[in-house]
C-alpha cells in the first residue's frame, strides 16, 4: 500500500481478468470520472513503434466510491479489463526464466504457484493501475495548485537538456513526443536509437525526471517518515526502476559544500533557495523549491536475442531467444507512471499535512 | 517506524537529554546487550581528525525487552545520553538557516518550536539510534548467516575499487579505515582530500556503497512493499542523502539489455546469476544474489566558509560563517548507519518472509 | 484494512456497481474459487421471511491473484455485482435521516457528497465483502486445524442455552435454523419473535457468540496488538454491532477472582484450563482454550413505524415511516459476518505469529 | 501502537528498568511538562487501603520531544523509572503460573525467555505509561474543546447511578472517591465492598464507564477504521478487560428498534439526538452526541487464596496461594488508563479528521 491518509493499493496481473487498483481515504468532492482516468491513461499507451504492440485498450471502469462524477470519501475501485492476451509462448517458456526478469524469483517466492503469464504481477502493464490512481491523486493536488510531471532526460547515451516548467505548453511538449522527450532534438535522437536497438532485437535503458511544483514548505514526517524517502519508496514499485536520485543526486558525491549548498534569498517577500541542488527537499521535507528527482531505469529484460538460462524442469543449462512484443525501452511507458506515483505519496503527505495545519490556529491560539 | 514485523522508531535531539530507539516484535532469545550496542557504536565514533571533533561517548542503556541478556519478546528501549553540548552558539543564530540544512523548513514546519539547538532532530547523531538498533538487527540476522557490510567507496573525485566479500578480513578492512573504505590506497587518499577540504571550512559530499550476503531468495512483498523500494525508504532516515541506486543502477540508463541481463547458470546445483547487475533484486524481490546498493551523499551542509542566507527575525539577507566542528564528509560517519537501516530493512522482512514459509508444508500438504 | 500479514480492505455501495473485497497477503497453494465463496456467502442469504426480501444473488467473481484454482500470493480481488437495486425510495427521503443510522453522520462526514441510496457504505450489504474475505482466511486457517462458528444465542428476550463443538453436526445446526441458532427450541422462538416485531413494523435486537478451536497458544502482541483488540476492532465493522464481551464478558464484573480464575490442570499431558471464563485468551495472548466471545446487536434503525427526525434541506421537524424491506433482526444474517472477521483476524494472527515461530529453531539452536 | 496519526507505543516491564511511551506525530506547541503528566499519574496512584501497597511515586521523565515546555512536533519520549521492586517471590513461583494470568500463555509465547517478574509487561503498572501519554492527548483535545471522563459504575455486585456532567464539579467527584466513582454513597459502598474483599485474601471485578464530551461530528473512517472499533482495540491494552459496549451495548439486545433508536431533533439550531442509545457513534462515525462506553474489568487473577495450577517444571498439580500486594478490583486503578487510551484514539482521530477537513474549502470551493 503506498500512503497513509490517501491509501492505495493494486492488484491484477498481465495475462488475469484485470488490473486496478483501490484508493482508501480520498477525500468528498473531487472529480473522479472515466474520462479523468482515460486521459491519463492514454499517456501511457504505445504511441508509436517504440513501444509494446499489444493493443492495449485500458479502458477504466469505476466500481465503486463514485457518485454523480464526485468521490463520496468511500474507497474507489477503478479497475481495467485485460484483452487482447495470448498466453501460449508463456506455456513454451515457463520452465526457461527470463535473465534479469522476475520469472525465476516468482518462481521460488510463491511456492511454483504464480501465473506466469505475461509476467503477472511483475508486468509492467500493473502501472495502468498507479496511472489510473495518480489520476485521482492530481485532482486532489490540483486543489492545492500542485502539479507533476515526469518526462524522459535520457536513453541509452542520449541526454536531453530539459529545463522544467510549471505551463501547459510543458505538458504538451512531453505529450508530443513518442518518447515522453519535451526537448525535440532529443526527442528525435532517442526515437532514433530506440528504433536501432529495437531492430536488433534488444533494448536500452532510460532516465525519468520528475519535477513537482507548488508543494507547500514542511511535507513529510522526519526523523523516519521523510518525503523523499516515501517518494523513493513509491517509485519502486514501477517494474524495472534501478536507481532514484534528488536534485544534484550522485553528482553531489563529488561536489564541495561550498558549491552544493542552496544560498536563501528573499523573493517576493518570500525565502526562497537560490539554487536548487537539493531537489526541494531538505532533511525529510519540501522546503517550497520545485521538488526534483530522477529514476534510472534498466533496459528491458525481455529481449529477441539469445540468453544463457536455465531449464528449471531439468536443471540443465537452456539458451531463450525470440521473446516477442516488449518495449524496447520500458522508462518511455513508465515515465507516467513514476509521475503517478509521486502524486499518490505527494496526495498522502499533504493530508498528512492538513492534519497538523488544521490544527495550527487552536493550538497556537 | 522502519518495518512491519520488526518495527523501529527513533526519537531525540542533537542536544537534548538523548537520542535512541525502540524496537517492537523483535523476537525473543537474541543476545542483546550494552557491548553488543557498544561495539556497533564505536564503529561511528570519531576515529580522526577527519569527523567532528564532539566527543560523543555513546554509551548506550537497554531500558527494556532484555532479560539477562536475551530478548524478552517485548519492546526493547535503547537510551543513548547526550553530554558534551553546548549551545550557545544556536542560539547566536537561529534566526539565520544554514543554507540547505533543514534549519528553515524545520522552523516552517514545526511552527518555531523545534528544538534548533544542534541541529535538533535533524541532528547526524541521531544515526547512533539507528546503529544501536542495527546490532540487534544484525544479531537476528546472523542466526540466518546474513550479513551486511557499508564501507565508503567514493569521497569527491576520489573512487576506490572495492571488491566486497563475506569475510572478516573484509570487516576488518572497513573498520580500520578513518575513512570507512577497505581499500587502502583509496582510504589514503580521501584521507587526504577530507583533510584539505577541513582546513578550507568547506565539506565534501561521498558515495557508501552497501552489500548483503545469504539473502534468501524471495523476500519482498511486490507489488508495492518491495525490498528495494523498502530499503530506499529506509536510507533517506539518514541525514544527507541524494540517492540511491540498486547493482549497476543509473549505469543501466546507458545500457543494453543484452549486456545488463543476468544469465542464470546452475552452480553447485543451485540456480544462480552469473553477473550480478541487478543488484541482488528483481521484481522487488531478493534473487538469490549479494545485494548491492549505493548511496550518494551530500557535502555537510554546514560548513565555515561564509555562505548567503535570510535573517528570519528581520527578514533582511544576511552572510553566515565560521561554523565550528562539523564533520567535513558526512558519508563517512554515515556508513555504519547506512549499514543498520540495511539490517533493519532485512531483518523486518526476513520475519515477514517466515509468515508465509512457515505455513508451508502445512498448505503444500 | 483489517490484518497486517493478512490484509483485507472492503469497498462497495449498496446500490452501486458493486462491492468486495482485496485481500493482500495470502500466502500462495490455498484453494480459493467461486464455488468456496459460494458456499460461505449462502449462509448470509435472506433463507426465509425472516430476513430481507431483497433478492440478493451475491454471485462472487474473482478478479485476480488466483491461478487455476488457487491463491498466487498476489492481491485477490473479490467482486460481487450488486442487482435489483431500487433507489427511487432513497430519492424521496434523502433529506429526513433515520433515527439511529449512519445517514445523518455521513452527510456530515462527507460534505453531503456520499451515496445514500440504500445506505451506501453503512448498508449491511457490505458484510457480504466481508464474508466472501472470510472464507479464503478459513481456508488458511483449515490448514492448522482451526475452526470458527458464529451462531445467534439471543433475539430479544430469547435466550439460547448453547454448548458449541468442534464438529460437522454443530455446523449443520446453525446453517440449518432460519436464525442461526444451533438449539431448535430457542431457534423456533426467535423466528417466532422476529415474525411478530416484522409484522409490528418493528425491529428488535439479538446477540452474536463465537468459538474458535484449535487456536495455538500464543497469538497476540501485546501490550498493544492483544488479539482480543483486535477481534474487538474488527467486530465493529459489521453494522450494528454496540459491544462484545470475551469468555465471563460483563459478568466478570460481578465475580470474585476466586470464581472467575480458571485453574490450569494437566490433560493428556498438556497444560490446560478447568474452566474458560477468559474465553481463551489472556493478556491479549490466545492460552489454548477455545476462544469464545459474545457481540451484541442493535435492532435494526430502518423500521417501519413512524419516527421522529428533522428534514436537514428545511431543519424542520419531521416524521419518517413506512420504510420498506429490511431485515427486523441484523443479528441473524450478521452471524456469519462476525465468523468471517473472526477467521480474518485470525489468519493475520497466524501468519503473524509464524514470522517469530519460523525463526525458533535457528534461534534457541 | 495506537493510532496513525498521534501514535502511541509502549514499553517497559514491571521490575525492569522502567515503564513509559513513546509519542509520535504530536504537532507542535502543546504544553507538555513532568508536572502535566504528574496530576494525571497522580490519579491513578493507590490511593488508600484498597489498591496495591507498592508505593510507585511514577516520576515522569520527559526525554525527548520538548523544548521550552512545549512539544516540538517530534517524537516524544516519556519514561518513567520503577522503583520498590522485590522479585524475590516471582522467583519462587516462576513455574507455578497464576490461573488465568498471562504468566503461562507468556511463557509458551516468548519461548520461556520472558521477564517475569511482576508480570512483566503483563503488569498493571504499563498503564502508568498510558496515562502519561493520554495526559498529552488530553491537552490536544483540550484545544478543541474536547474532554474525557472515566469513572467507576460497578464494583461486584454494587453498582453506581451515575449521570455524567461535563463540569468540574464531576471531574472533582471522580478524583476525590477512593474508588474512581464519582457518585459518593456508590464509592462508600464499593470501598467497603473492597476492602472485605481483600481480607478475604480475595478480589472483584468492575466496570468502568467512559464519556467524551465535544466530539465533532464525523470522526471515523469506515467501513473498516470505526472510532468504537478503534476504542474498542485500545481498551484491551489494559489488562484485565474482558468486554466493552456502547451506549446501551449489550442491553439493545433486548430491545426493540422503536425504543432503542435516538430520535433527531433540533436544538439551538442544530440538529441533535433526543436519546443517546447509540452512546455518540453511529455507523463508525461520531454523531455530535456525548460519546459513551462501558468496558468490564475482570476481578484482579493474582489472590491470596489457595489455587490450583500446575507446576511447569515437573508438570505435576500445584497449589499456589499468599500472593502479595495486589489491588483487589483492577477495575478502580484503570479508570484512568481507560480515560487515557479514549483520549489517545480521540486525538488521533481528530488529527485524522482535520486531513480531510483541512482540505474542505479548497475542495468544494
Amino acid at each position: 500500500m503506498i500512503g497513509k491518509a490517501f491509501k492505495v493499493s493494486i492488484f491484477g496481473e498481465s495475462h488475469g481478468t484485470c488490473i486496478g487498483a483501490l484508493i482508501e481515504g480520498c477525500p468528498p468532492g473531487l472529480r473522479v470520472d472515466e474520462e479523468l482516468l482515460r486521459a491519463e491513461l492514454r499517456r501511457r499507451r504505445p504511441g508509436s513503434a517504440l513501444t509494446s504492440p499489444r493493443r492495449e485498450e485500458d479502458e477504466p471502469v469505476i466500481m465503486s466510491g463514485v457518485f454523480r462524477g464526485r468521490s463520496t470519501g468511500a474507497p474507489i475501485l477503478i479497475v481495467i479489463y485485460n484483452r487482447d492476451r495470448d498466453s501460449s509462448f508463456y506455456e513454451a517458456i515457463k520452465d526457461t526464466p527470463r535473465p534479469s526478469h522476475a520469472d525465476y524469483v516468482a518462481r521460488v517466492k510463491y511456492w511454483g504457484m504464480n501465473d506466469y503469464r505475461g509476467g503477472g504481477i511483475f508486468s509492467g502493464r500493473l502501472t495502468a493501475a498507479l496511472v489510473a490512481a495518480g489520476a485521482v491523486a492530481k485532482e486532489l493536488l490540483g486543489k492545492h495548485g500542485i502539479r507533476v510531471y515526469s518526462y524522459v532526460v535520457k536513453v541509452g547515451d542520449v541526454e536531453a537538456p530539459v529545463k522544467p516548467e510549471d505551463s501547459p505548453g510543458f505538458r504538451e511538449a512531453i505529450d508530443a513526443s513518442p518518447v515522453k522527450c519535451p526537448d525535440p532534438n532529443a526527442s528525435e535522437l532517442m526515437e532514433g536509437l530506440v528504433g536501432r536497438v529495437s531492430e536488433e532485437g534488444d533494448s536500452v535503458g532510460g532516465v525519468v525526471e520528475t519535477v513537482a511544483f507548488n508543494v507547500p514548505v514542511g511535507l513529510g514526517f522526519p526523523p523516519i517518515d521523510t518525503l523523499d524517502g516515501d517518494i523513493a519508496k513509491a517509485v519502486f514499485a514501477v517494474p524495472g526502476v534501478k536507481g532514484v536520485e534528488f536534485g544534484a543526486g550522485f553528482m553531489m558525491a563529488g561536489m564541495r559544500g561550498s558549491e552544493a549548498n542552496d544560498p536563501l534569498i528573499i523573493h517576493d517577500g518570500k525565502v526562497v533557495t537560490e539554487t536548487n541542488n537539493s531537489g526541494g527537499i531538505n532533511g525529510g521535507l519540501s522546503n517550497g523549491a520545485p521538488i526534483v528527482f530522477r529514476v534510472a531505469f534498466r533496459p528491458t529484460p525481455t529481449i529477441r536475442k539469445p540468453q544463457r538460462t536455465v531449464n528449471l524442469a531439468t536443471m540443465q543449462p537452456a539458451v531463450i531467444e525470440g521473446w516477442g512484443r516488449h518495449d524496447p525501452c520500458i522508462a518511455i511507458r513508465a515515465a507516467p507512471a513514476v509521475e503517478a506515483v509521486t502524486a499518490l505519496v505527494l496526495a498522502d503527505h499533504l493530508l498528512r499535512w492538513y492534519s497538523w495545519e488544521g490544527m495550527r490556529s487552536r493550538i497556537l491560539g
